[in-house]
């Protein structure tokens, strides 16, 4: 099984990266852009797990302990068999 | 319009953020992870886009020019309405 998992800046948290990328596409040309935000991709291969609702438990926790700060990101998982 | 852009190192590509995070995960006490990646997630609004065709080719030409580096990254589109 594998653990795919978003982590996204909440919406209304400045996103300074986002931004960046956002400035440097017009820099480039690329006029009528809205709002450019970047968050992450973690995909993390769990090769023990066979119980799908103990795996997204678990990955859940890793989430909440590591991987997304609680107070300024948001965070989704996906389970790919 | 919204523009979802999944970046990822290719297979067979160091990666040192992945493997920190998979080293902090083990000490944290997770136990039996496999190989950890970390990607880049980037959500461009398009709020002028209109036709899909044009908007996917005009954000294929961002990710080739700006986004993902060629040489080390593969990346993935998919349009939002």
């Amino acid at each position: 099984m594998k653990a795919r998992i978003e982590v996204r800046l909440k919406p209304g948290i400045l996103d300074p990266q986002g931004k960046a990328i956002g400035g440097a596409l017009s820099g480039l040309g690329y006029a009528g852009l809205g709002e450019v935000r970047q968050g992450k991709l973690i995909e993390i291969d769990l090769p023990d797990a066979a119980d799908r609702a103990e795996a997204a438990q678990k990955v859940e926790a890793m989430c909440k302990t590591l991987l997304a700060n609680p107070v300024t990101e948001d965070f989704r998982v996906e389970l790919i068999d």
